[in-house]
């Protein structure tokens, strides 16, 4: 060694002293918070907003029902009315319900009250979209649908209402005859082995683009009697209903779901 | 009376019964859940799914700032830079906030990565919007905008990322040149007075219409360095980032917000 | 310079890379996570289980009552029957609430069936601790207290229940004429300033040592008739239910709270 | 009949109209809320607050270390040394853990430091239970035990923290040489197939029957360094930790487990 190296050291030295100001205290890194996987998967987005992406599974193709079956008889397919690109309720033969289930998952679905519709109070356009159909008949969790544009009735039967447990956050109604939108998210309930809630399901619903369900959590099983109660289920149909009101039958185009 | 009296009786028992039958117990009568009221406020949606519904506040109209300003200087308007509907992060002059401030809210918002854009990693196009803005500089709850389209980076800083607290559910990037759109909910944390949580944040988002956060409840606001933390606020604005890295200025237009 | 320098240069940046191998990466570092404040207060607890720590507030000295106050006229001190270290409902007197009003809570309380108790079903030694009184009578969220050691009721309505909302866990009772114990944590709703609910109502109940409700969330106030529903309230009494059924009265003693 | 029968005719007719008087609107009959089944089990409480329930399992019976083997080796049974009615850490031995699994449970566990306690900080009896055992080592979720009687150390890694996690409501700790004790509400984490968090872990903890934790919510196993995260995992091993340090062993006794 020599003078030289001595003069050199501790620059070197202090260099690394201040490299180490720099980021000495490992509460400085920004890299110990950074995450690389898993890399979330690729989903092409529709070109319009109602457009399925990429991921989505199509239940309704605008030609048939094939996705669909009769709730009432299991073997036979959905017998509603089909035109070109939507399809409506036939009235008196009950409700139809997806072949394949589903657990949690994103959902689109249009649906049109019909111009010339009659009625009042619930018996004016009345279906719904049971989230999970846990039986036959109105079994499961329903999303109410109703022309409620100009139409009384009580509040947690409006249309965006969990059927008779929670209330719309807002009437974003259109008028008979216009196309609507629902985007619903819809987390399933989990049971314990002996029947218990894990954990209890929840929804989030826009119409027309605007909140309706904030992740409202439900408190069982939608009920037009009594009080809502859980039963234990796994994976699930979507069905949506054929409502025994008189007034002229509503109509279903535009359904795709993304299984989260 | 007479014998007559004797076959009346059962008839008249029998009128009891049968009244009994229709609506004698309570747990058969649909009428004890109906709700009906408060009546959900009227609002009417917009006519396409991106445009302002009713109730909505309209953050950006598409010709100036005024609803903003700049988070270094709270008395001086934004100055970031105004073209024809959009406007776009003027680099250098820092973030911007709303004036008014939002408790929970449902926010839509678009943004668009110029066509041009280069760099690498977070240094491509990097942007964020703070759903509460808590304090200055980057303080609050950020959702990542980044172009991710073709680019790799730590997932936990993705587009629709809760940054470094959730991975987005999935890439649903649009390439750069074209404009992507938010649609989120959030529900702001609520504090004891002592400043401990009593209810965390929570947020649901979908970009271009796919769900890429599902009520993710968040542990703190976000840091870029460390763990996130909540720390006591109320009522906040909404933060627009300008973020540091040379890579061209994303554009936004079109940004709506409900109250809830 | 000169080569003994290069050759010395070499080893000392060595070292100092060694030594950034060691504790370089800050995500090796045990000091990041660590928090030092706020210091957690010192509460020293009771020597016996069910004695009171430190910190609490004594509701019942065994001596008077002078931390209650009847319901029906807040003006009047509780009037219930003093004995030596306990107390006793003084039937047709009606409820007794606490001066001091609460928000969340650790509670312990002792309560004693008389051993000659007579009746069946609900008429035998029914009380109740409301957990917080949101009005005059029984207006509040009630835990149920009641013989059912050896008594059949509805299992909603059992000692321990959240009445009419939340079966108990197990059935711990003790038989008449023997002390038992609760042991409470209530964590009281929280409601927005349109009355909505911010922040449901949630309790955590032991019986004897038995967990009897595991973090239960509230669906509203409880209700002899009808559907639990929620009510805007803020701080409150604690209640003990003078029940109109004939049966012998029950006994309380030993009864402290902590606020939280 | 006779004459008797026209006096009793309208008192039958006002009978059944008085009933329907009183009960005639459904959302007014008390009985449609109740509830008779499933009947909670029967547990007879132990005697003394400490002692266990009915249908506790005993991990501990006061003589041998059945229940238990040493994680290092899970052939081989737990090595630390039992005394009268108590046993302690070998140190060096390393962790036990159960041989049966739990998922949810209470758990009642006392410990004690010894009086000639020794060291700082962390270095000062430290031990800790793991609520589910996820793995070799100190893999799980681990309620801290540690001399802080008079000792200073971070609070999130006091006696009674969800180490590194949740800083305990409060320092309810009793000096070196006296036992101590936890009852402990454990909810097990539930994971998705992918591995995510369907639920997460939550925790209600009293130490010397004051509460430490209120239902936390836990952000994934706890870690000595880093950031928590969850791992998919089902029913768990409850673990009790030899920790390194030198300072004198700590004892435990009378531990006993109910599942939910």
């Amino acid at each position: 060694m020599n003078k030289y190296t001595l003069l050199f050291i501790p620059a070197l030295f202090a260099g690394q002293v201040m490299a180490q100001d720099k980021k000495p205290d490992p509460a400085n890194d920004p890299k110990t918070t950074e995450v690389w996987e898993p890399v979330p998967k690729i989903v092409t987005p529709g070109k319009l907003p109602q457009d399925a992406p990429s991921d989505a599974i199509i239940l309704f193709n605008g030609r048939n029902l094939d996705a669909w079956h009769s709730v009432k008889d299991p073997s036979k397919p959905a017998a509603w009315t089909i035109d070109d690109g939507f399809f409506t309720v036939k009235k008196g033969t009950g409700n139809i319900e997806t072949n394949k289930k589903f657990t949690d998952y994103q959902l689109h679905l249009e649906w049109k009250i019909p111009e010339n519709i009659s009625g009042e109070g619930q018996a004016r356009g009345n279906s719904g979209v049971f989230l999970a159909s846990t039986g036959g008949g109105d079994d499961g969790y329903e999303i109410q649908i109703l022309d409620v544009f100009n139409n009384k009735t009580y509040v947690n039967g409006q249309t965006g209402s969990v059927y008779k447990q929670a209330i719309p956050l807002a009437n974003a109604n259109k008028k008979p005859g216009e196309w609507q939108y629902y985007d619903i998210i819809w987390n399933a309930p989990r049971f314990n082995e002996d029947g218990t809630v894990l954990k209890p399901a929840s929804v989030t619903l826009f119409l027309n683009g605007v909140l309706l369900q904030n992740g409202f959590v439900l408190k069982g099983a939608t009920r037009y009697i009594g009080t809502p109660e859980y039963k234990k289920h796994g994976p699930s149909s979507i069905k949506l209903q054929d409502h025994g009101d008189p007034s002229p039958a509503i109509s279903y185009r535009n359904i795709w779901v993304r299984e989260l």
